[in-house]
């Protein structure tokens, strides 16, 4: 069956974005530090259409999340922008440029209806403004038969967790302290829906954290 | 130099113990699940008076967080019983019946002034009325060269943490959810004050982080 996957980036405080996000600064205030440990990567650098960069034992965790994936969800803050309706003359078209790493159907989950988006090297952007069941089930029938992805951001992956949507649940769980922001699992609950730790992956600057039902 | 030293054992979602806690329940709704990694093992057993249990990965963990400890630091609410002026005429002596675990010297944070209390093997219970900082002096003092321990709960953890006073923290990470509770870094700010992940050790029920200054 399609999964649904969440891949995530968190502080040891458990916030997946830093304070006062904004167009200029989308991680919010020390947000980037989430990242560090995967912007080197040889695997991280080739999707984004950067040269260079290096191996280590992060790699195979990054190759694991992006094999097998068909689809993205993903919450309108992440696609990002601003808040609100679209604006007609000038739409956002996300983050990341002309040609985006996702390569495949990306179902973006907003309040504002708004005309799907086609960009280069397959990226399709699709708003979903029915509900999050609604957006996975279009993913799963765009993804034929691979997974989908669930991109974040921290609401949208509340969301899914706390409906129980989410079959498994990659953290690459970052040793510092963002103080506050935006956090994973705020509004979740205490029931994790079977998901059970299945994988860790230890690295002095991450600890891939792997859930996942048996 | 002696070292302070935390461990504590908190779920994914940042929870050191569970909502509503009170004499019945200590560790609040949920809490006994951070700890289940814990209680099987022959080391945890021996510590707490009890026969049998296991050797496993985590049993190096917990043999290096108890040696060359001195004393221990711990919070009013860790002591426990009830919060306010102490019961003159029904005195609460602690979770750990007349033989704690402990044996050496603990110094309990609280703000109501007490004579010392002395139990069986060596545990003392000194409490200590004017801050943190005062607290540990008089631990180091007592350590006699060895590290102290500071053994919780989330608001002596969230206080040491604060003021950059922790010298090495483990972390037993555990993969559940509380949903409520208390949160280590809450009130601790995105300072981890020169404290870097030096080692992890993952098993499929905790993963043991531990943080230090290099």
């Amino acid at each position: 069956m399609s999964k649904l996957r969440l891949r995530i980036s968190m502080s040891l405080d458990g916030f997946v974005a830093g304070p006062s996000q904004s167009v200029d600064n989308p991680l919010g205030i020390g947000g980037m530090r989430l990242h560090e440990w995967a912007v080197p990567l040889t695997v991280w650098r080739s999707t984004h259409g950067l040269e260079g960069g290096e191996v280590n034992e992060s790699t195979r965790v990054v190759e694991e999340s992006l094999t097998n994936i068909g689809a993205t969800v993903m919450g309108r803050n992440m696609f990002g922008g601003h808040p609100g309706p679209w604006d007609a003359k000038k739409p956002w078209k996300g983050w990341w440029g002309v040609n985006p790493p996702f390569h495949h159907p990306v179902f973006v989950l907003t309040h504002h209806a708004r005309e799907p988006l086609g960009l280069e090297g397959g990226t399709t952007f699709t708003f979903v403004t029915d509900g999050i069941e609604r957006a996975l089930k279009q993913a799963r029938q765009a993804a034929g038969g691979k997974d989908v992805s669930l991109a974040g951001g921290a609401s949208a992956g509340q969301q899914y967790l706390a409906a129980g949507l989410v079959d498994e649940m990659e953290i690459h769980l970052v040793p510092t302290l963002l103080g506050s922001g935006e956090r994973l699992f705020d509004r979740v609950g205490a029931d994790l829906h079977g998901l059970e730790l299945v994988r860790t992956v230890a690295t002095p600057k991450v600890t891939h954290l792997k859930l996942a039902r048996r």
